[in-house]
């Protein structure tokens, strides 16, 4: 049994808790799930045992309620037994056309955490699942500031998921041993402060943002370039779409949060720097959560042949995310038994846009998806 | 030093030889060629001893006058001193808007063939390289039925390609060693015939078809999704171009001669069956050697949802694969000194559409490529 | 009120009959439709009176029930009440996975046309649809040898869309006028022997061919080329589909009488000559009545830069042509009350791929739109 | 004889010169120019008689050695006798990475008007080419207050194009006559203030904002979608360059000067707001004058069907422009033999994308081209 906590009850948080009680229900196959049901722990052995939001028009209302805004299809009756739970805001939907309360709007930032530490150790949580807003933020690198932030109550250096993965590492001291997975672009599997708290810990972290849309795709169309030496000239990558992180992406400050990622995918999978221009592009409501990429790549081949490729796509974000978290909570609580506390590169490099810890780079996603199963106990499946 | 012969002096076997000049003129850097510059053979170490084709408009002239008509770019001098000789025809180029004779018109097949071995032995060639155009053939898979084709004359069972392979390891057999690169669909890697004459030739085959185009792209988005659990429901690939083997290939017979392959690269990377329409579809003459593939890929996410891809591209043909036989000769001159005759599924796998052995099926090219370079000896890039 | 008679209960001739029920019971707007409800006569006096097929799958089945294969929405209980006939089959499913049967099994085909023409009085039809599935047939251009054809029970020479417009004559002739629309490549009202047949018979044709897919598209996409003076260098126009019409036109001969249409739009538009690859490419399951398009055109622009535009698309085949018909049926009227005998240009300019009479050609279809509503009596929308 | 002065050489204007000389040559055809050579007034009668820029680098220079930057080709030894002058700068160039400098520098502004206006008047010109880099800009709208900023020497108020148009007021008032041609996004044409001041001043104005690239394509197809009652839910249309436009766009004012057009073309086109994304994305240097564009459109077809399309091109910037200017230039000096002082919307409508005036609206291209054929005096093609 894994026991799973969401922070953030939105598209992805909805689509997950769905997905993985139809499929308990047998409604659903394992589609979008990259080790389906390979690993020892089985999809069915997952437990959603909380859900927090900051939303006000979420927050007291059970899940059942909350994720029939997200999906048309039959929602298993199951979710009416878990209530989404204030969480700690910390002003991370400012600018977006949404009530939102916090913990810490009546109480301090400590006292928050305490309260959530306690509600999860209630919970038995093994696994706390990250799924917030974009927010836009700064990182730490150094964990005695992180501290002093956190005792200063400096509401303006911090942000909620920055808040959430302290109280997670608290929370894992207390317990023995817990997951934090942060499925959105917050530096903190990248951010030393928060690997060396979880050293301390005994809390895994898995990070930062999740590996979905056109990134890893790119990844890997670069590194077929790679492989047969073609010089690319330029990259263009546009995507948009109408789900509340593509709005929440149209505040440049919360854009730039995709700004502090290593030294970009090109780099690392091409040995080069090329030209590029990649990133959100705009946000269309009618698009929803089945958003449009147009990537664009030249490249040159033997004798100087110039050649051209143009790859368009409508991608459901929330589902792709969705079924990568469903393997994440069940690697995290494998992580545990193994106590491989701080955070495992081997399962980042393939589930995460940028893998922590900061000093590793990306490889193409093959190559990092074998590496993973052989982390996870599984034979390869083409090495 | 590694000595070539080129069977077959149109768009890709010129390319190639203007490529290689260039690259001994220091004018054109490695691009388009997978290993570079990274073998111990290097490319300045490439040498052209003979050339061969059954067009009456090429035969005679030097090779200088004969690929400038494929590349509008200053051609290297030293092509001048290559003569194309009158090839084998056997009616390959039947149907096409093509003059041709071949050394079997006043001759046995028999004495064609020794005449092709006695000229390869004063070139002293090392690797032969066929990118003669697609041909209609069957197969042998029986050694003894081949043998009596040859001796037969049997002119309506035989193809070009099957004859110069039969050359080919005539040859190696006399000076103790040599290499049949074959580049087109013509099924000689995947033939057991051919497999076993070379074991006991000293025959080293490379093939079949060179890995160029869309479908290894193709095999890498497969993967890409395979590796995420999605569940392809169906795979479109058009292409369109204007060079000859497009011509070629809008006779039937010829383009059934791609359908010989293998339970294609969808069985052999998802693991399943889908729907799927995937041939050259047409020729449209402006569009020259840089052809316009069109793909599409509709998959199921988790929870359901359905997500879609299209890729566009407008790719030269030739050049790409002219860049990877500047690998394959170089991989070849290896293989001899290894003596590992027969094939090398290693190579193929990455270099070929339908790497031989025929038992072998297609793996994702980049764990192939990552296969291929431990097979040369060089270090990995990314395991 | 316009009475209608469906020839081919497949799925254009379904989601017709869904389309204009659910719009008389106010569950759908007038999308789709290009005169929307501006017309005199309104969508809501469409009376669908009767249905033929030669599907024995379908033959004695009331309309509901055969139409719900098509969609998965609530069906229009009104369909119960009209029930599919048997039709004149004259092989038109030959080769399909379809067992079929035709009234002329059993008796002569003059016998099966009188049957048929009896029952169209009974209906007391206005307008007759032909959406049967594409056949192969020749033209006949000569009103005797069709009317030989006829009486000398010549099943080889007839396709069932030519037995059926004979049909339509005698019944326009005994009735006093009615309408056939040709909505197939079958020429009709590109066939002079039909359109003699009409004038002396009271009957109007609307044909050939709706137009829906790509080539209205292409139309206008060339005719915005033409305008600037671009020099259009290659077109190709790549289609695959899932319905029964891709299937049909993966046989040979059904796909040629795509070909029997005039000198392609091209040469109409562009006024010159282009290489071009424009034809339905393949059948693909999956993909269903949503089919794939891809469009690629290169052409130069001023000072010789070369431009290049590539165009997909998924779009749905069925309804598109069924909002064609919506209008087609209510001018079909109009025209019996003008009495203009024979065929109306005005409208197939703007409603079909192959607007007949045989001598005009086709007119991007944004000028064919507003010489439509001029004939309609509408005003146009921006001349 | 048609005299030409050009307000800014940079790639468009280049394109023009090259072309237009090349055309006299003899060594091009009339490709990329709407009309061709169907007006009185021939391509060869153009005559280039004047240039000013604010580049250092240009100022001083004759135009071969000016021109030659942008274009591989032979360039035209014609074009050594012109030499390009110092114009206006008004900070047009602020924030680009080039050095500038302006008539106005050392001299009042109402100086530097009148200087060019005297040497307008040496040159004989007949009409005056506005295709300085994209500016940002207020309107004026009100004649007083444009001529009170221009007495006030308020540089703050004022930009380059309003300068020169200011300029060409006086010109035309001097001598009897003239144009001014404003292909860039700043509103004059669609500016009263300077409406009135033509009228006023025997100038004909023709703009706003040449017609070029991804949005008269979008009209079209917008208009096809209209004409066939075709419901769009959604309009995406990215684009990313690398010549001076498009980096001057990614600096935010000048970006947001294209949103001074009047309610878009999507209204116009089809009479109702749609959720649309239309603007230029990005800058990246390797994709040149030759630019990427994407568009995604997605609608409700009969019955509630979805449709979706995608369009992609590469399209040269520069010539599609330079194109249109050579039909303008002769426009022009139709519309001055016709005294048609103040703008002609019949020009406009076709050329620009935000025709002037600012009351009247886009209307589909298609219509436009016949409308302006008419105005020309020419037969309309389709009509």
């Amino acid at each position: 049994m894994v026991r799973v906590v969401i922070l953030g009850q939105g598209y992805v948080g909805s689509v997950f808790a769905i997905g993985v009680e139809r499929i308990k229900n047998g409604e659903l196959g394992y589609y979008g799930i990259p080790l389906a049901n390979e690993l020892p722990i089985k999809v069915e052995n997952i437990k959603i045992v909380g859900s927090y939001d900051v939303d006000t028009d979420k927050i007291g209302k059970n899940l059942y309620e909350v994720v029939k805004r997200y999906d048309g299809n039959k929602i298993p009756e199951s979710l009416k037994n878990i209530v989404v739970r204030k969480g700690i805001h910390l002003k991370s939907l400012r600018n977006l056309p949404i009530r939102a309360e916090g913990l810490e709007d009546d109480r301090s930032l400590t006292e928050a955490i305490d309260k959530i530490v306690e509600e999860w150790k209630k919970m038995k949580a093994d696994v706390i699942i990250n799924v917030c807003t974009t927010e836009a933020f700064r990182p730490f690198n150094n964990k005695e500031e992180l501290i002093k932030a956190i005792e200063n109550d400096d509401r303006e250096r911090l942000t909620a998921t920055q808040a959430y993965t302290y109280a997670a590492s608290l929370y894992a001291k207390d317990v023995g041993g817990a997951v934090f997975i942060n499925a959105i672009p917050t530096l903190i599997a990248n951010d030393n402060a928060f690997l060396e708290l979880a050293k301390e810990s005994n809390l895994i972290i898995f990070g930062d943002d999740g590996a979905t849309g056109a990134t890893p795709l790119t990844a890997d169309v670069l590194a077929h370039l790679a492989q047969r030496n073609r010089y690319v000239r330029s990259i263009v990558q546009f995507n948009i779409g109408g789900n509340t992180d593509f709005l929440a992406l149209t505040h440049k400050e919360r854009n730039r949060s995709k700004e502090y990622t290593k030294s970009s995918i090109v780099k690392d999978i091409l040995g080069y720097e090329v030209p590029h221009y990649i990133k959100p592009t705009g946000y269309l409501e009618p698009l929803g959560d089945r958003k449009f990429i147009s990537m664009h790549i030249e490249y040159v081949s033997f004798n100087g042949a110039l050649d051209e490729l143009v790859i368009n796509g409508r991608i459901n974000d929330s589902p792709a995310l969705a079924g990568l978290l469903v393997d994440l909570v069940r690697l995290g609580k494998i992580a545990i038994e193994r106590e491989e506390w701080g955070t495992v590169y081997e399962v980042n490099a393939f589930y995460m846009k940028n893998p922590g810890p900061a000093e590793k780079g990306n490889i193409p996603r093959i190559i990092a998806y074998e590496k993973m199963r052989q982390w996870a106990g599984l034979k390869t499946k083409w090495l």
